[in-house]
């Protein structure tokens, strides 16, 4: 897929380990849901490897050299797993140090959650002679089972003992679940004439034993900022980008995006809402705004990326409405799996949308790299060549260009088709 | 699918045909997408019939022998389809005689809607001899295509001259179109002390080309009961029947449900808010909830009917919302079709509803024929058997039974599982 660059940043290889003074890993600490059999564990040794199905990390850690202010966003939902509950309680000080993350089991709805999320930070911080209360802690898998500790407290020297600075793609691999596509991303931007790094990965969405389509975020950077104005470009930056994202609708209770920053570039501290803020928050903008987009790629079972942009309302709020009612219509979602032009669908996710708005204004275009193809004007069909609108429709990043006439308020919203994969995927059983 | 009761009514045969001085007619006008070919032509005629998927009557006609007070509640969606304009225009004086329906094309956000909806109501009201502001017409079908008045001209006398008092089923078959089932009822109820009709026919949800998930619904009885009345009664069912029913959450340009009354039960007419208005009440109550269910199992490729209760919520505001939100959410919709007790995926749905309750208090079963399992009290889950949960979740209606234990307030939501058939109808070019 290839990204999307706004503004002043300069795309380069790598994820979390970009920033400088951060290392990580990501082993397999044994959180698999069945216990190996004695023959896949007589052939795992014999062949100096686990089965291939079991083969998955599922314990990650990512550590900063020296403390970093940090910041989080977390889910919406009622429901919330402990690990959030814990995380926001260490992350009141704005200080954090290192995050420690599993999947497999959510720990989340179940008796001894917190406890055990504790637990984790209490391991991981006697392990790298830290603070406690300066872990972070994640879990992503499925809810209301209590999560084994012991293979995390095994696991744990050997977890901190492969900490490179080149470890990134092995704590991804831990974090992801049904993720069928690495999801990082790394680039290079300055501050007050320094350059710095910021590096990010993601998880989303769904889970092998289906249960929750977490979000998790993890972001690093060697700029130097307040935690304060930290938190700010992240909450903005989250709403923009993220929280415009859907695979399907269902919010997590285990979402969470937190960034790190360890001030190590040297940059004149930004303590201010000034250029230097401005700055850092495209640079989090780009790295959000394409994980949010590889995302949306990535959605269970998605062929396409759908990108839904609208322009021309009054308010953004209002286009952000608009964009999401579409990106979220099944009817919709279906339709451009079939590659079906049918901009019936769009209009009618435009008209069911809860905004304000003249629907005798709204324009509606088709575009993917193959071409554009204009399908509404002043809310009643054009007429258009069935034959481009499915070669504008083969393509697996489709445009949805909306316009409302009525003012100069835009938003951009990011999405996939619905398909049997998803069906066949959040239909199987748990086990 | 067995009716639900509530409170004193008789369930009886029949439809719209059931009230008293009601007839009506269904023909095929031939308002097929694409005209038949030479061999289909000739094959229908050597068999004295058209091939198969040519065969389903397109045109239906419902006439009261007197006029009526009528009403009628309308999509919110802000594209409207030009039918509804016309509709509302007729029915301001909340008296009709007629409806004139067809399925195929929608006639929506096409240069000449209003023109042809016009022309639809001038045709039945020629035909018929009656007052052209005394017909309702809908249509049903691909948008953005002009509709083709010819063939409903041609084909006005031969429905008008089939109108009968059983001809409810010809009716009934001219609006369906993805539906797989034919959903109608009739039912007695007393109005001081006389027995009145009721009898109503809906059709949802899809198109065999699809476009839209329109729902039309037409009701008729021969209580005596005022226009406004009758507006109030519709308007209050509506919103705890078809407002809390949802096979993808898509709201359709052109849904329309509309009802009228006779008087020819010869009941002392309803003109106040007193105990004869609150049995006709209960009565439109009984045909619209079981039509809601209806029209829910026979969702687009659904093998089952789900039916969310949500008691011990602190309005009936709160209640609805934490219902819907379990009924749409496209993860819970998934493991149902996978007969998966994932009461993760339900409490997850419950949290993000926007609404205030306390999640900790929150209880949640899974029931059926088969049986009930507990699997969430307090917030967390329970054990319980997954044998039993297997053997519950095999029925083909599951009901879903959450207390919030925070008051009063109770409501119930009607939908279906998430199947590939879903995708497979949806996904498909239009032609």
């Amino acid at each position: 897929m290839e990204l999307k660059k706004i503004g002043d940043v300069n795309f380069i290889e790598g994820g979390v380990c970009a920033s400088k003074g951060f290392r990580a890993n990501g082993i397999q600490c044994g959180l698999a849901h069945k216990p190996l059999t004695d023959t896949e564990k007589n052939s795992a040794e014999s062949n100096n490897a686990l089965p291939s199905a079991k083969k998955k990390n599922d314990l990650a850690l990512i550590v900063a050299d020296k403390d970093c202010t940090a910041a989080a966003v977390y889910t919406t939902n009622k429901v919330k797993g402990a690990p959030i509950i814990v995380t926001k309680k260490h992350l009141e000080n704005g200080i954090a140090r290192a995050v420690i993350v599993n999947s497999v089991n959510a720990n989340t709805c179940n008796p001894d959650g917190v406890e055990k999320a504790n637990k984790m930070c209490e391991l991981t911080a006697n392990q790298l002679g830290i603070s406690v209360d300066d872990v972070i802690v994640a879990s992503t898998g499925v809810i209301g089972q209590v999560l084994p500790i012991e293979p995390i407290a095994n696991g744990m020297k050997e977890l901190a003992d492969g900490l490179s600075y080149d470890g990134n793609k092995r704590a991804l691999e831990a974090i992801m679940t049904t993720d069928t596509r690495e999801k990082e991303i790394a680039l290079e931007f300055t501050v007050g004439g320094k350059v710095c790094t910021m590096g990010g990965m993601l998880k989303g969405s769904g889970m092998i034993h289906p249960n929750m389509a977490t979000t998790l975020t993890f972001i690093t950077t060697d700029a130097d900022i307040s935690a304060e104005l930290l938190q700010r470009a992240l909450s903005d930056v989250v709403k923009v980008t993220l929280n415009r994202a859907s695979v399907d609708g269902d919010t997590s209770t285990n979402d969470m995006v937190c960034i790190m920053a360890s001030g190590t570039a040297g940059n004149k501290p930004v303590t201010h809402e000034d250029e230097d803020f401005e700055s850092f928050e495209n640079a989090l903008y780009n790295i959000m705004m394409n994980l949010a987009r590889m995302m949306a790629r990535d959605g269970e079972g998605a062929t396409k990326l759908i990108e839904c942009a609208v322009s021309g309302a009054e308010t953004e709020k209002i286009a952000e409405t608009v964009a999401k009612s579409v990106i979220t219509s099944s009817l919709f979602k279906a339709a451009m799996f079939g590659e079906d032009a049918n901009w019936g669908r769009i209009l009618c996710a435009i008209g069911y949308a809860d905004a304000d708005f003249d629907i005798n204004k709204v324009d509606v275009k088709i575009a993917s790299k193959n071409g554009c193809i204009h399908v509404c004007e002043n809310g009643a069909g054009v007429e258009f060549s069935e034959e481009k609108a499915k070669d504008v429709l083969a393509e697996d990043e489709i445009q949805i260009i909306i316009s409302l006439g009525d003012g100069a308020g835009t938003a951009v919203a990011w999405g996939c088709d619905l398909t049997y994969d998803y069906v066949k995927i959040n239909g199987d059983y748990r086990s």
